[in-house]
């Protein structure tokens, strides 16, 4: 193998397939990225076994071929040239060293043989569909921060990706929840997922998906199975295993017949909600909510510290109401809110709050009261 | 006490006192800020028994008083008032609490009598002189690095500040070591330093000190006893204990009579050696140095990982010479150096090293060479 790349569209391409890399690895191969050049372009593929990066840039190839070298470390090194520089990438296939030059700069990195790095298997996908990268930005941020965490509810460590009957009819849907606190975020239907099976992405996949979307006017090919996703650029593409489980039912969560009705300014909320919350310095920091005639009292007592309170002027015309939250989920989920009103919808101080975006019910999020 | 004061002044105040403050304390009162007010000002105070910084701000005081709080918990309450809030105090000395108002905000802070906070004794200061911020600013940020971790030799864990002999005449000189590598940094004598004892300024304090050197134009009064150090402007002062012990005689480590010199690049220098160290994910990385006629190769060799070269044209007319050093060290040297070139003088690749900025000396490092 032998071609060289400008410095440059090396880094982005090793950057993005080295973050899939896990740092710590017993089995040395997994800590490698595997190089391919044919024709004019090469691939740099690295892996996980759960998730498999494939990163394509454009290269001037002498002699086709391919290795694998540790990904951190060529990572390092190309990070460390001088920007603009020309990379000449040599492997004799015998020294068992890809030999790496810019410049004055030579460096010799081990190399372990192409054949041990393990490819993912191609799968038959059920679904393709196109959608552009916001639309995917959205479906996945507003609902990421509620994947759980307890890895013995493993079904729950990730989004659940699937077609579903909303009012305005069906929609590509996302729903993430870690039993205290759920978002249920909708996008419209792309032509070509009707057929796809619902999917359970892992959070990790999630968070690399998320480099792939930065760019607004980019659509992104989706390809869905039963145990893989797949997203695609031009330029890369990331598969990944879904969690093999059954995401709950989670719309027996949603609570429908909420009656009592508080609308607030969802930054002016949040900053109140945060200020009050400064006083405990416990995780599980509760919250006290005191509704009365278009009045909120946002109250914390920690008798250690001392207490906090703040009163908001809101838009409320219902029964006076005292109900408690963790403030972190109350941030969190304040912190969706795009637009400027955050509306939510109460029951009693026992039952489960819903949250949305003013009337608009494509952002819908759900939230369990703490005693307080 | 009672008092108003405008939210930046306080946030400004508050953050530089609760710095200094230890986060894990057995003592509770360590986690407190002292709060006094009086006539149009407001002191704030902080301590760890070792270091004792105290701000002052303008303030509206209605009625003079004191009182501790814990300052993280009111560093984050300020922090998150909203910009250009007025903030009033009060602690009614019965209640325990200290009410801290802003807005629609209100918080109840949980006290400690002031009477148990612990204020440093004041000192007999036998030197007192001014320094321009830049000139203490340069003192310390080019010795710092070099200040040892290791707390068995506690004598070494700061910055010895002292009167010194250089051929310039007297100065005022801040050298550290640990003992792998040493840096002496000079400037002139301020008026009023020449009766100061020697003393070794600890690294916390050296840290705190640095937040007061920001300001070009500022003039730190400084001044110094047996057993503390305190730097002042005309907002805060901080006072420090000086570490108890003799900080060796760092003379005779300084080689007067290397012969070998090589001129370099200083910033091309630190790149390379950086590139180059790449390779290894030791800890302890070895750099050899080949030098040969104009001629600099930096190599690094780790049998598992590979192997790293990097050629530099320099000015070098001396014999040749092969030398190995750990590349942080050798970075942390070539990083010190504000202008063009670095200037080394090699002895033998078993002596220590040498390395200033050009021919001047008010600036010189030592370090000692490895093994490769």
């Amino acid at each position: 193998m032998k071609f060289s790349i400008e410095r440059g569209a090396l880094l982005r391409a090793v950057a993005r397939a080295q973050s899939v890399v896990e740092r710590r690895n017993t089995i040395p191969i997994l800590a490698n990225v595997l190089i391919e050049a044919e024709g004019d372009e090469v691939h740099f593929r690295a892996t996980d076994l759960d998730i498999e990066v494939v990163d394509k840039a454009p290269a001037k190839v002498e002699r086709a071929g391919a290795t694998t070298v540790n990904a951190v470390t060529f990572h390092e090194i190309v990070r460390k040239l001088p920007d603009g520089a020309l990379v000449n990438l040599t492997d004799d296939g015998a020294s068992g060293r890809l030999s790496v030059e810019a410049g004055r700069s030579h460096f010799a990195l081990a190399t372990l043989p192409r054949q041990d790095f393990p490819v993912m298997a191609n799968a038959e996908y059920s679904a393709n569909f196109a959608a552009p990268a916001p639309v995917l930005r959205r479906l996945f941020d507003k609902s990421k921060f509620a994947i759980s965490t307890e890895e013995t509810r493993y079904y729950l460590n990730g989004v659940y990706m699937h077609v579903a009957e909303a009012n305005s009819g069906r929609v590509l849907r996302c729903v993430a929840t870690d039993g205290h606190r759920l978002a249920r975020i909708d996008a419209g239907l792309p032509d070509g997922a009707e057929t796809m099976p619902g999917v359970i992405v892992p959070r990790k996949a999630v968070n690399e998906l998320r480099k792939l979307l930065e760019d607004d006017d980019m659509e992104i090919a989706v390809s869905v199975s039963e145990t893989k996703i797949r997203f695609a650029t031009p330029e890369i593409t990331l598969t990944s295993k879904v969690i093999d489980g059954t995401f709950p039912d989670y719309t027996r969560v949603i609570p429908t017949n909420n009656q009592k009705r508080l609308e607030v300014d969802a930054s002016d909320f949040a900053k109140a909600v945060d200020r009050v919350a400064t006083v405990s310095s416990e995780r599980s920091r509760a919250v006290k909510l005191q509704l009365d005639e278009d009045r909120l009292i946002l109250s914390v007592n920690a008798p250690d510290a001392g207490n906090a309170e703040e009163e908001l002027v809101v838009a409320y015309s219902d029964e006076k109401l005292e109900i408690g939250f963790n403030a972190k989920y109350l941030l969190e989920i304040a912190s969706q809110v795009d637009r400027e009103n955050a509306v939510f919808l109460f029951n009693s101080s026992g039952d489960p709050t819903l949250m949305r975006e003013g009337s608009d019910d494509s952002a819908v999020y759900v939230v369990m009261p703490m005693r307080v």
